[in-house]
């Protein structure tokens, strides 16, 4: 192994003996976890921020901010009266378990039924990076154009499901998504998609219908 | 030194002399190199089109493109009727000088003008790697919203110019121009910020015509 894979390969098994860690520990208090990823500014924050709504009263919730710099992220899910706590990765284009831990024990957030965890912007390098989660979510907002699954296909491809963003603006921008749900599909066979808008709530009952029957599939 | 710094630092080295070889060689034919980086779906290969139409005629240009996946952007340059050669980068999440090397040697497209390099979509990994360009051009597209250059400053410090692209779509979307101006300004004071709308044209003359002066200096 040159010396870059042998470092890169430590780095991955480090951080898989965390997220084994941390997939136990949230094992035991039924949290479910949920990793979501995207290009910058594909909205997810907008989508926490209408889903915590959604869910307010009947879930304990709580996220964990992943980005390069600024807390404007985590203050605007705390405007909703909602535990978040920023993580500043300093640079660094991903989330890696260790930090999920030392931000979880930081934040105090006490029990919690599903813990979001907000990646830092960006659709290539969180791929790789397992933070204990139940399973990652990856959004792709329509202004993005509809190439983008196969230009990307990692995370397309690990991603359980899909969530299609901004679908107000489909009358005003080119995109296909027939086309793109058929890349997707071909990607990962087992995934869902749902198109989402935050802001006319198209397909935010089912988004959130599906975290709780994940919750309740953890719970038993 | 962590092992991880100490390889991150030999790599950084390593491409730090190959873009000094790149920039030596494109220093003696007068090729200006401008390398683009943005999020992805913020428009690089449709700015791509409108300029290589207007500048068509006028100055021998070429394009290398950097993708994890698929040759389809560099297909759409090609369809115009220019050179372009397509970089898979086979999961790395930005270029690096020797993969423009061994692109350049590839591509045969003889002397340039200016030569455009297509990044990796991505507004963190390419950031850090010296492509032995010109100078880097930040795109950031109205629906990716306005809180974006405090968040991601190393890209928005670091390029000489900021392109702010799909301003056709600033009636419908949320998006503050003059407060991402002043981000940038605070960031890069000595920057150029161009709006800009390949589909309307609007900045397209700024922009081109701030090639040609880029390009007649490099010519001396």
């Amino acid at each position: 192994m040159s010396p870059t894979a042998d470092v890169r390969a430590q780095i991955l098994e480090a951080n898989r003996q965390a997220a084994a860690a941390l997939r136990q520990r949230f094992a035991e208090t039924h949290t479910l976890v949920v990793n979501l990823i995207s290009s910058p500014g594909a909205g997810k924050t907008t989508l926490l921020e209408a889903t915590l709504e959604r869910l307010a009263g009947r879930f304990r919730t709580g996220v964990l901010v992943g980005d390069i710099a600024t807390e404007r992220d985590a203050e605007r899910i705390r405007r909703l009266g909602l535990p978040a706590y920023q993580i500043l990765t300093g640079g660094a284009c991903h989330l890696d378990a260790r930090q999920i831990e030392e931000a979880w024990a930081k934040a105090g957030f006490g029990a919690l039924d599903i813990l979001f965890i907000e990646n830092v912007g960006n659709l290539i390098c969180p791929t790789s990076y397992d933070l204990g989660e139940d399973f990652k979510v990856v959004l792709l907002s329509l202004t993005e154009g509809d190439d983008k699954p196969f230009k990307y296909p990692a995370i397309f491809s690990r991603a359980e499901l899909a969530l299609l963003t901004k679908m107000d603006l489909l009358p005003l921008v080119t995109f296909d998504v027939a086309a793109v749900e058929q890349q997707i599909r071909t990607l990962n066979p087992t995934g869902t998609i749902i198109p989402v808008s935050a802001k006319t709530g198209q397909g935010m009952e089912l988004w959130c219908r599906t975290l709780e029957q994940r919750w309740q599939a953890k719970r038993g």
